[in-house]
């Protein structure tokens, strides 16, 4: 089905693709010794890899990005020596494929197996930060997967040494340096042709800003794993340990504000709402917090902003909160619920029956119980590195780790067995 | 986020949504009251949808639909009475919502749980068989889904009789009659309104042809879980059994020619197949079976059609068969490559590294060996009733039962703890 007028974009997944098989048949241990050589590479790169990131600052200063996308953009001894460390911790993770899922027999003597595979190709849709061209290749490989790679053009010189260290790396291994491919087209365009790629790649992972997802999710005809915002909620209720609780909000607010999993809104049951204002607010101001709330948690603190209605729509990302008094656990899930992002939300209660109440009232990936909202992470829940958290409920829900990257097989023995 | 110009899908959609996580949390005993309440309506009320049933035939005779379609949309008292034995079957399946996938500790003393949950409000797209109308229904209702059914205009007034007759049922329940809905706007517009609830509706289903099932990907925003062709193979190895191999290319060819996991296309590796010919093809022809094959097979028996490329490329979903003699299991491998649909393959051979290489070379829902493609059925693999049968990877291959029409959720506790 190779025709003469296939563009560039289309003839790379194919290439890429072609190599899917004999990847996903690979054993662990060339896999394992093809991570270890990528590691070494980049270790050993690492003038080459700064030289080129030096291209993309130089070139973004020129054309004006902002300090913070800058920030993004670049690469220093530290991040690098990062991105070795996360490889080398993939090496160390079990390899998810041909991990028996079900085995059993049926009454005619069927043997059914049901094995994980890898999904096959893989691309990943990305911005700025070049890292992900390090993580999200070197996932791809350990769970089987070949993957196409499109990063931002504000990263193309760094993404382009990045995946030409890798891939002269694999050129010494069993492992075919295909398997990792890069989409240098810059152009807008080619992003919309690979997503008509469905049947030659199977899943499309967005890992940006809601435009970017947005845009994938518009225009994909192979199936999306979203990897998606996060308006991530602390409903503090009056049964609440309140040690746990100003503990809880501060982290989720605080530690991290520029992450998905950090929290974006307090809900404060009403009894316990003068005690939280007193206790956290001090030290949210402290941490440079902008607060805003509604009409009762001003009526308690005349100093905080007035709250609009897009305050509590917005992932603010940012050291900026929305705080809002509720009649009980019902009222903030009907919040959560409105305004919520399907992608963690926390409570802070000691009331077994409003904990369920909880549970039961809001649909997310990920529900905390006395805990931050900042561990919903592959890391913390014990996957080692991640691929993004998934805010769609197919496939797979909250961290994708090495097993979120793969699908499954029947292969179903007989012995002549017919159907009458 | 109601507003005041929505449509009347958009408004039904979001009320069937809002019932979902009642739903979801429904004990089971309910869910099978419900259910059978459900069974004994379709039973007493027969003359009623066999009343409307007459209608759309009818309609349908008068618009020159073809008798086979006029058979699909038919029912009668045998077909209802299968439809309501259905429906007691998924009683008796287990309730997949609320198993425990997963709990363990971390060392920092989180307890994490991985939950099943169901997914929300679940579309389903289909064409004329009505009875799709109930077991989607009563399979969404069995795993906590609110379902919103979309059939084809011309079984609208069945559809329509079934839908009330369910919701009546239910009206004697636990559960709330608006859990199972009707799209009655017959227009083809209505179809791509729906395709852009995503945030509401969590996951569609298309069941249908190729047609309905490409339009559905090419316009869905929402997650789909695509239920579509197969292309199946059979490959008989020169190491076969050839009594096993001419019992499974008969089965897989003859038994149900009309369903998507009946066999299109035989490879016969070229020292077997002058025997294949031989005993194969006098009892496909007494079964009026129509063979196409190459020029290696037309060598050994010039009686029969020459096969075109098209025909390799065709489910054919009839009495029609294409045979091709390839060299080695390789090529067989590349054949299926190149052509199926990643539904079923089986393979016939006793040489266990053939099987292994067979196995490795293709891909696929299900690899069949020494066994009929005809066992790619939810019932066969034990799930009871199913969806459909899955050709893509994202959340669920092959057959899709009850959990598969489920996703799951992390419930993490902890005791104030936060991230450092």
């Amino acid at each position: 089905m190779h025709t003469a007028t296939e563009s560039d974009i289309v003839r790379l997944a194919r290439a890429t693709k072609a190599l899917a098989l004999t990847l996903a048949a690979t054993p662990t241990f060339e896999k394992n010794a093809a991570l270890e050589k990528i590691a070494q590479a980049l270790e050993n790169n690492q003038a080459l890899i700064l030289e080129a990131n030096a291209r993309d600052i130089a070139q973004g200063q020129a054309e004006g990005l902002s300090k913070a996308l800058i920030d993004r953009l670049s690469l220093n001894a530290r991040r690098i020596h990062d991105l070795v460390e996360t490889v080398q911790q993939i090496v160390r993770l079990p390899d998810p494929v041909g991990t028996l899922l079900d085995a059993y027999k049926r009454p005619n003597g069927l043997h059914i197996e049901k094995v994980r595979v890898p999904l096959g190709l893989v691309a990943i849709i990305y911005e700025a930060r070049p890292n992900v061209t390090v993580d999200a290749a070197a996932l791809a490989l350990k769970s089987g997967n070949c993957v196409l790679l499109r990063g931002s053009r504000s990263a193309l010189n760094t993404n382009r040494a990045l995946v030409e260290i890798m891939q002269a790396a694999l050129v010494q291994t069993a492992l075919d340096p295909g398997i990792i491919a890069l989409v240098t087209d810059s152009d807008r365009a080619a992003v919309s042709e690979l997503l008509q790629l469905r049947g030659i790649i199977d899943v499309v992972i967005p890992r940006g800003g809601s435009e970017l997802i947005q845009r994938v999710v518009n225009e994909s005809r192979i199936p999306v794993l979203e990897t998606g915002e996060g308006n991530c909620h602390v409903y503090v209720d009056g049964s609440a340990n309140l040690d746990h609780a100003v503990k809880i909000c501060y982290n989720a607010k605080v530690q991290r504000p520029s992450v998905c999993n950090a929290a974006e809104t307090f809900l404060f049951q009403k009894p316990i709402a003068a005690e939280m204002v007193r206790q956290l607010f001090p030290l949210l101001r402290q941490a440079g917090v902008d607060i805003r709330a509604d009409e009762s948690i001003r009526a308690l603190d005349a100093s905080v902003t007035a709250a609009t209605e897009q305050d509590f729509d917005t992932e603010f990302l940012d050291l900026i909160v929305a705080v809002k008094v509720v009649a009980d656990v019902n009222a903030a899930c009907a919040h959560i619920r409105r305004f919520g992002t399907q992608h963690t939300e926390a409570i802070v209660a000691e009331d077994p029956s409003v904990i369920d109440q909880f549970k039961k009232g809001i649909d997310c990936a990920a529900v905390m119980i006395n805990a931050s909202t900042r561990f919903t992470d592959g890391g913390e829940f014990g996957f080692g590195a991640e691929m993004g958290i998934s805010t769609q409920k197919l496939h797979a829900r909250g961290p994708l780790g090495l097993p979120e990257l793969c699908t499954y097989q029947y292969v179903v023995t007989g012995q002549g067995h017919i159907r009458s």
